[in-house]
């Protein structure tokens, strides 16, 4: 059987297939970016213009009180049962950053007398950004580790470590509860952020004793660009979380305009600002195509598309180096080849309406979105690249 | 003249009133509340689909490249000639209070060596709680002090003061060039809040020489529940702007990956994470409301509202005590009245399409947006009042 066949025949058998029509995806294009931009769901574009045009325009300022202050809360626990997480510990709102930047004060206040904060060496540069301003301002060093160093490497001078669950260069998917457990062992608190993996890879936030973690919602929960992040404080630390951002919204009682903080009990803490609805309502919306598909299924549709992907490129395009483990423990939702001229041939091939990207200076990376991604695109993107000049 | 005949003929004379029909309002709602959430503009709604199903849905990440990446800055210059700002100082993004947090810091980390952080003590709180966040982080403390006081009461110790251009509660405008010099006297920064301002009261900050300032735009902006925020850095202090949320976004070379964090030249280094787009584009739809009308023009219609408003009120409510300014320099674009069951009164005005809001314990607000607010609609409120029993 050619893979061509091959192919149409898992595309003709796959469970989800179904799923893309609930995407606004054009059917021509292979769309394997869904690891920077999700791709929109149908639900957004009514909703947004339900909000618009009947909340904002209809009630006006009432709105605040008729679901709109609660939002971030409510949301957050939608996507509560994707990271593992019991109700009331995922909150909505912000940028990635600005949760990294909540959660890692935070963390070194519930954990003193330890001076260094240890961060991913292989991470997303914003993460280390912040972890850089976080330990100046709060007087701790940073400590540069790679995920798998990290158990041996902390020590009781740790107050707490940043790992990313995914690396967002080569896709490698880290071993979250074991790096936890690592963690733990040296009295360090362990923060994740869960940017690649959230709705890809199953995450068990609870299970695993995840201190706190952050992730964003416009990859892989396909929220809309630049979309609300969140971030995930269990119950256990709630009552001590004393982040650097407190807002109003965090408030024990917002509308009380009290002199003095008081932050709610609760997960509604870790709050800052006035919540951007329009945003918020829009990943709501996007939520929607979660009510009958679990991330196992997702996951075992990504793992099959990794697969054959992988079986195309070697066949195909034996000479291209993949970045990614091939294993499935190991693996992300993305898979990440090395090619010399990398930005040359992503943009030739988006012309051919195959949207990867690129990460400098010779990586491909290829996300493999399992709600709308088919085997087809996949094989497409190995074609394009078997028969690239050079 | 009876006061409905004056306003009828107030509201047919306004050279104002054709742009109500830009906004998306029951002709039958007399909409005070602009000071808490802003109308929205008819073109909301069909920017936001454009948004949804054209850019994300028809580009997909394309659409970071055709406008996206670079909105913060482009939309800040869009709002500088609002505020007297030269282009290049202005950027949205994030919220109020995240923004705060930036300038704050920054302020301090620009005016070494003086260890207290003045703020107006008649802020709305969430100002309060950041400074004191920022203070516990930088080991500053903190002070409080109205803003008529700060000119006399900083010093040498001061590195900075934070004060509100309008209070939020009373609706009282504050000296924006007078505290400022005040304040430069000392050696301190201005750091201005202008919520309640922006859109709504001449703000002439490259004049007056403030050193950093924020605002919302989801109030006389009409930029959205929640929408993002914005921040001014002038151009003599950008090189220097050293701020605690340094996220990818606001590095010079964003896409470079590099391990070290460098600021963008410029305003663009107040960015922090990835800018939310559908908030942020809904808010560029909303300003075109100004294509045709200046600043000069919604304050002298705002005062002469709020003239007609007092009038009424002195008319028909004699026990009504009004505890914004009556003269026009001290006027900010609220009337705010002490009423003894003021919550109460308010849901009931609410019910008769008559929206203002409350603040506790016992103030009614009622904002005058000039760009849809009608002589009428201030006199429906005044009548309401002086037909509440009690």
């Amino acid at each position: 059987m050619s893979l061509g066949q091959e192919a149409a025949e898992l595309d003709a058998r796959d469970p989800l297939a179904g799923k893309r029509a609930e995407f606004d995806l054009d059917p021509q294009l292979a769309y394997l970016d869904g690891n920077s931009l999700g791709a929109p769901p149908r639900t957004v574009a009514a909703r947004m213009d339900e909000v618009v045009r009947k909340q904002w325009a209809g009630r006006l300022i009432r709105s605040w009180d008729e679901g709109w202050w609660d939002a971030p809360q409510r949301i957050g626990d939608r996507i509560a049962p994707l990271v593992g997480a019991a109700p009331g510990q995922v909150v909505v709102g912000d940028s990635t950053s600005v949760n990294l930047f909540k959660v890692l004060v935070a963390a070194v206040r519930l954990n003193p007398g330890r001076p260094e904060i240890v961060v991913d060496a292989t991470t997303f540069p914003t993460d280390g950004y912040v972890a850089e301003s976080a330990a100046r301002l709060t007087g701790h060093e940073i400590r540069r580790v790679t995920p798998a160093e990290m158990p041996a490497a902390v020590s009781e001078r740790t107050a707490a470590a940043l790992v990313n669950h995914v690396d967002y260069r080569s896709g490698r998917l880290h071993d979250l509860p074991g790096i936890t457990a690592g963690l733990h062992a040296a009295g360090a608190l362990a923060v994740w952020d869960l940017c690649h993996s959230v709705g890809a890879v199953p995450v068990e936030l609870d299970a695993a004793g995840v201190d706190l973690a952050v992730g964003c919602t416009y990859k892989f929960l396909n929220g809309g660009p630049g979309a609300p992040a969140f971030c995930y404080v269990p119950v256990r630390w709630q009552e001590r979380f004393d982040q650097p951002l407190p807002g109003w919204a965090g408030h024990a009682d917002p509308f009380g305009m009290s002199e003095e903080y008081t932050g709610k009990a609760g997960i509604g803490r870790a709050r800052a600002g006035t919540p951007d609805i329009l945003s918020m309502l829009a990943l709501d919306a996007a939520l929607d195509v979660w009510a009958d598909v679990s991330i196992a299924q997702v996951r075992e549709k990504a793992l099959s598309l990794g697969d054959f992907f992988l079986r195309c490129l070697d066949e195909l395009v034996p000479a291209a180096e993949v970045l990614t483990p091939r294993d499935h423990a190991s693996r992300g939702n993305q898979l990440s080849v090395r090619w010399p001229d990398a930005q040359h041939v992503m943009a030739a091939m988006a012309e051919s309406d195959i949207i990867g990207d690129f990460r400098p200076p010779d990586v491909l990376r290829f996300g493999l979105a399992a709600l709308y991604t088919r085997y087809g695109d996949v094989l497409r993107a190995a074609r394009f690249l078997s028969g690239w000049p050079g």
